[in-house]
């Protein structure tokens, strides 16, 4: 029944995170009963993305320009860089407001399983950046997984011997979350790591 | 942040059954990362499907030929003529090998509320198909919902004076089903079109 053109697109649909190739099926159907408002729009974004949307050399984000908007901000500080995995990490950092200065993008974890050694990510250009005379300070901003906390550690043996204070980002209580759902490990840390009440954060 | 590349992106994607803004997003990233094993594979598949894809004139199903392959093959009985929906319950027929004779696509089903009455349905040439000598039967393969079966005597309304038997595919309880998880509706129509045990269907 199906043509190879469809049983091939539910094959690159069904490598997108999240659809099986059941819903790839749906989706496909889809987008051919309503080729003008889904189908032929889908490819124009898909295509302008592709052509527009290029890396950018200094931190690994992904953006419209190379070095990046956030790299060719002058109003961000040069003096503190945030390491994390990826650009989505970056991404959501910056949606937050949650920091100011640079950003550096390792492009995963370390992961022997995987095949993931340290010459597959960004390492040496965040040495040479965190050696620049500017910066003061290295945040590691890497998830709380065994993975994630493995490179932190390597992360910071690479820097040892830089004139740099090495931080990470706190662990403990997420806001709005619930005492009796978070997980022992997360009640371990936030109570490892408690401080006196109404201080604000050094 | 999000350039307006990504943002249409996101927007054509959150368009798609199943995906939010945030799956969206996360499916952008995915797609960047890897662009040469996701992004433009499926730019091409969709883009192959654009172009081979065509509705069949005569049933209503999508097809890379007009008419499409099963309209088109001999060996399907010309007689009987099997009312469906949409493109995806003919398919599913079509795969379950349910059904050796020909297919017709209403292409949705009446809908007061949202705006669909029988002139946005293939209604008029279902009646001419119906008609033609050969034909002898009419099998309605709807859902069973309000909407489809309020389609299903609207059919057979229309279908009236022709020298036809109109069947509906069976109700009851589903291969494979349990009866205390089914709900009360499909019990009653289980119980109200109860046969003699041992005997093959009519």
């Amino acid at each position: 029944m199906a043509s190879p053109e469809i049983t091939q697109l539910i094959q690159a649909l069904s490598r997108l995170p999240g659809l099986g190739p059941r819903s790839a099926r749906r989706t496909v159907l889809h987008l051919l009963k309503k080729r003008e408002s889904t189908l032929r729009p889908l490819i124009r974004a898909l295509s302008d993305v592709d052509a527009a949307m290029v890396e950018c050399a200094a931190c690994g984000n992904i953006d419209t320009q190379n070095p990046c908007g956030l790299c060719a901000d002058p109003r961000r500080r040069k003096d503190s860089l945030c390491v994390v995995e990826d650009v989505s990490d970056l991404w959501a950092l910056d949606k937050a407001g949650a920091f100011d200065g640079q950003f550096h993008v390792l492009g995963g974890t370390l992961s022997p399983l995987d095949g993931i050694g340290p010459e597959d990510l960004r390492l040496d250009s965040l040495v040479q950046r965190a050696g620049a005379a500017e910066v003061t300070e290295v945040v590691l901003a890497l998830s709380s997984t065994v993975d994630g906390q493995t490179t932190a550690h390597y992360v910071q043996d690479r820097l040892e011997g830089l004139d740099l204070r090495i931080t990470s980002v706190a662990q403990g209580v997420p806001v709005g979350g619930e005492l009796d759902y978070l997980d022992d490990g997360t009640l371990l840390q936030a109570m490892r790591a408690r401080r006196p009440f109404d201080t604000p954060n050094a």
